[in-house]
């Protein structure tokens, strides 16, 4: 059975013990939170404006001409049914869809303000309309152009993280080791990691979810320009002492990471998150430097894909002498 | 009558013990301080970009609209006045609302910069208001731009509280608690909250308002992800030790709460306030879940509907010594 | 002569002991420090667009005009050095006089992109310039809406001080009190003062500047809603304790104040600096409130006209056993 | 032989004990790491918009320039493609290249949408090409836009360094110094340095690299107005106690120093960064002061250009015992 050391136990996680969540882990791989909240309509439940900030390239850009596609169409109806006569310089010969097609062209002429003129508003209708259109067009690029500022000026830490924790031989003992780098141009100072671990335990026959700080061999650099190895100790200072492979996977470990920095990129600090699960832990690992001397030795190489590299390595026996779950308090 | 411990007593809430208001609360619900200043011109007592920033989306694109209706009335006014004729492609022959109709057109082509040109200024006078409208139009919507990028930038921490304090039992004693959650898909870490206490009551015969930190349970959280139960323990160094709820409603407590916090979305500081007058304390009622395993088991469902819900809930007698208010120094 | 006790002296203050200006004051009413720097060309010792975000709006928007009106005239002497001629539209039998102003409107049609159209240019050259104007009109309006916005998004503290630091009765002693308030609609929080006092004195025969930082009843403040009266006590803590009014007059004492707080309408750390020479302290007067409750009792009025309402107090004698300046290490 | 005490040696400099790059120093003049990276693609090491925002005005402007061209180049290609016939206004009877300088003009006025509609898009294929250049000009500008904000808004320090670091007579003893200074007219508040010596050892018989935190004896001011000399005493406290000029040259000491500031001009933090390779430090000079009182004693003048004027100066004997390296642990 699972053992149990009531030790530096923390109730600040933002979850509380009653989040047993059976299953799904707490933080996903990305950082997020595994969370969907309801009660609310979905409109306030969401920050549009950040989720067109967060999306991918691809589908933000997609957005972006749809929305310009959706205006011209609705706009190009309306002049359609107000009458093509109504605009100047339009051949009131041509077929349904050739009106209805030279309605989107100025349409697109107006509401980008390009406003050539061989086509032009006649009457007050189509012309109060191309007054508001052109209207909505500047507004809605000023979105844009905020959107766009927005996107690229978001601060982000840009950072990767080893696909797996390690446990791996430290000092006569065993450590749990992770690893990051930064992998843009981009110079983090002051850094700082964060690693609770979650663990699911039987306290007096009820399943709760208790949440641990891990103390860290460094917890700070003062500048993360190569990679960062992250130490945790496993001696008796840790929640996870007298743990077995077997008791860890029982009590589905979690360990969840946040680094927060600050970038001289965007002067601001800077955060990132992710998470091990259990079965992201490799037993009897130790990473493998991922950079070198260049051959002419005038700098150091950060070899980015070698982030995971790393061999098996006998690890020590742990001297522990297990602490009976019932003697707790 | 009310008793009171001089314990904690403190300064620096920004109102001072002077600013005994009979009647009204120091901290409105939304945060706002229940304030009016006078002895400066209206126009340097507001920031005017500010209230703009707060003000509501409806009131917001009303004042945009009518800012733009604004400057080209003025403008169409100015034409009109110079001469329809000296707008080249305005017929001439129309009704004087339409010269004035078609020059309120001309001039939403140049405000918005669509320039057409089937109407165009000939002359000196026309032409140069053209060219005066054409920069403030560029100008107005660079204001626009901003304003519309400020407001959609603008950090806000989207928490709900619970519209309740409460008095709940805790550890065989009692403790007031208050709920919060965050409601958008945004991410506070490193939270923070500041709770503080005014108490009107009377010193040696005069009526003072006193200012008292609540000690919390946890006054920090390193990550706001579900909800948050903030717990003030009615104990000992309770400034509101051995009050009973009468004494409480008499000294008109009030309980200003202020949250800090990292943003993940902004990158930013947030800050939201809110206060809690003690009829809003409810007592003898403790919080119910307001999160739950999802049915499939994969993630947490936080219900934000169930902010407020709370249960009766019978407290322990407190064990006070009452503290003669005479015995203060 | 002036005593003087060697107590906490610091420096760190920016200056150092050997800036010892006579006659000018170290920092500036407005808080601005009173230095000029030399020895590098003016564009690299000015920070252009800093210039522009903090100078009046009267003079920014007299540059805006002018940078506008420049461009064009630039501009326009190009067309009319090419030849009106290669402007389609333009009538070619007009006075010189009228050529140029066509050409100037023209060129603004071009800046502002409104391009009407009934003017129009012809040939590479024209077409070449009119192509290279429409690109700077939009690079140009792409800077201004940067500066509006930087403008009107520049962090500021919007704090009146009081015109004097006043020498008033405090707890049977003396202190040395100044007071401030928020004029606009914005609310800071976590307000923090330093004030360092500047004494010129002379050691061992030579003359130095000695800076010190100055011990404050409250130097932070949760909130900072109604005025703040800063207070540091005039006692045996103080670098001044045992100078007589003359003796503050002799060391030219200057006291640089500094406040530094979270503004909620920025959401970011303002800053804000002014400084009292010796001069503008009064001895023996005491502030009175600046604030009052409403009539209708609903909430507090802050009087912003009234942050120099003083009146004349008695000062107890200081109980001072002088320092010989000897004595000093 | 150098001799090496084990004093405060730290690992969290961001580089690490086998960052031993014979050669090449760690940190660049210009505060940038000395650091390749490989491992991933081009494009997903590099930011694009923090290369564009750190570039040189002169590289910027061209790049904006080219990227105009190229956009205007391929649309006019386009059209050329679909014929210029299609662009009603354009004479037909030109030669190739002047059609297709025309189908430039004509892009180049649809871009910026200055659409002056002497020349106009006739026939589907051209008014929709029309369409989605003009659509493609205002994103484009919208980048401009927030390229040109991002990088005049972008914070700085605006530091000057001494070239040289020296080592100078201190109270007895001796005491490494360099000089730093602001050079614009910003004004930097809390004000911080960091200097990291790392020096490159032989540890029982492996070369490696140790880092060590310096003390200052100041590492903090409040307000850095002019300039300010930071000074390691190199006393039994210091790494480098107890080596001589050639032991610095042989374990290569390089320092790098890390300024953090609070600016007012952008309310923001500010970091500059640099370092100092034995190679760069003098023995036996002192700093002359880089400022004076104006001549009509008004206020100082800093004088930029004496950022790096120093004095030979005598040097006192070090007092020290060296420490045998192999007695360390």
């Amino acid at each position: 059975m699972a053992v149990h050391r009531k030790l530096n136990n923390i109730d600040n996680s933002g979850f509380g013990p009653n989040s047993n969540v059976e299953g799904g882990r707490l933080t996903n791989k990305d950082g997020s939170t595994n969370l969907t909240k309801t009660g609310l309509p979905f409109w306030e439940r969401i920050s549009l404006y950040h989720t067109l900030l967060r999306m991918s390239q691809a589908k933000f850009w997609l957005i972006i001409v749809l929305f310009y596609t959706s205006i011209n169409v609705f706009f190009a109806t309306v002049y359609y049914l107000v009458g093509v006569d109504k605009l100047m310089g339009i051949p009131t010969d041509g077929s349904e869809a050739m009106h209805f097609l030279n309605a989107f062209f100025f349409s697109s002429q107006t509401l980008t303000t390009v406003g050539y003129g061989h086509v032009a508003p006649n009457g007050i209708a189509t012309s109060a309309i191309a007054s508001i259109e052109s209207f909505v067009g500047i507004l809605a690029f000023a979105l844009v152009t905020g959107m766009l500022y927005g996107r690229f000026t978001r601060p982000r830490a840009y950072l990767i993280f080893s696909d797996n924790a390690l446990v791996a031989p430290y000092r006569g003992g065993r450590a749990l080791m992770l690893r990051m780098a930064t992998y843009k141009n981009n110079h983090l100072t002051d850094a700082e990691v964060l690693i609770t671990a979650a663990l699911h335990i039987n306290e007096n026959g009820k399943d709760v979810t208790r949440f641990y700080p891990l103390g860290l061999e460094y917890s700070k650099v003062n500048s993360l320009a190569l990679s960062w190895t992250v130490v945790h100790p496993l001696d008796e200072q840790s929640p996870m002492y007298g743990y077995s492979e077997q008791d860890l996977l029982d009590s589905r470990l979690e360990l969840i990471v946040a680094v927060k920095a600050f970038d001289d990129h965007f002067s601001n600090t800077v955060q990132q998150r992710t998470s091990y699960h259990i079965s992201e832990v490799i037993y009897g690992a130790r990473f493998l430097p991922m950079f070198r001397r260049a051959e002419d030795g005038s700098n150091t190489i950060l070899e980015l894909d070698k982030i995971n590299l790393h061999e098996k390595a006998k690890l020590p026996e742990p001297d522990v002498t297990p602490v009976d779950a019932n003697s707790m308090s």
